[in-house]
């Protein structure tokens, strides 16, 4: 059902700082900085050969990522995304199997523009699983 | 600097629940587990079209995961690896920025039988590194 690992979300406490380390340091490409207020997150997308870093900033009010650095200062990974076909398939497919989904259960769109839905860590050996239809 | 995503490691605190998972709820192709005693682990690879993911859990006395689990009892992402051509001199450049290499310095012989390195969270977003020569 999972297809590609599409990106790998890191929380940052200083997104320039991220970003120029990736550039600088560990010679990635880094592209600039994208506000998307309707997830409350500043994003900046390296690319690797073969999927994507995410590196995420909050923005604005209750940003979801607020809490998650108040509790890890350093920043962390905050999720990972995997891409499925068919995400009404595969929402009930891990219903099925007793996985909670988060929020209301209707896909949202995403910050890639697809539609997006967020799996339970407790479900997923303690890991924010996040599903994009592509 | 940095290639593809080789790998993103979680560390599950049930091997064979974690692996039902990702096979018949997730529909992923899951290897049968590998001891690996050199790293204190057992180890189940997810092989996704574009990375692996690596299921890590304790193996022996003094395994790196199982205080990781003390802290995190339900798992958690443990670290991401990069490949890079060549380690040394990658280590060289980190190291002239500021960031920490963990143990010795010198590269040891990873899971994959290929030379790692891992970098320090604090230097990178909280994130553990392993960097691979591939």
């Amino acid at each position: 059902m999972i297809g590609r690992l599409n990106h790998v979300a890191i929380a940052v406490p200083d997104l320039e700082a991220a970003s120029a380390q990736y550039r600088d340091t560990l010679g990635a490409v880094v592209r600039p900085p994208q506000d998307e207020p309707d997830h409350g997150v500043t994003v900046v997308f390296i690319e690797l050969p073969n999927t994507k870093i995410e590196l995420l900033y909050p923005l604005g009010e209750n940003s979801p990522i607020a809490g998650f650095l108040e509790k890890n200062p350093a920043g962390g990974i905050h999720h990972i995304c995997y891409e499925v076909e068919d995400i009404l398939a595969a929402r009930d497919r891990l219903k099925a199997s007793g996985a909670r989904v988060l929020g209301s259960g209707e896909p949202k769109i995403g910050a890639h523009g697809k539609p997006v839905l967020f799996l339970h860590p407790k479900d997923f050996n303690g890991c924010l699983v996040e599903l994009e239809q592509v």
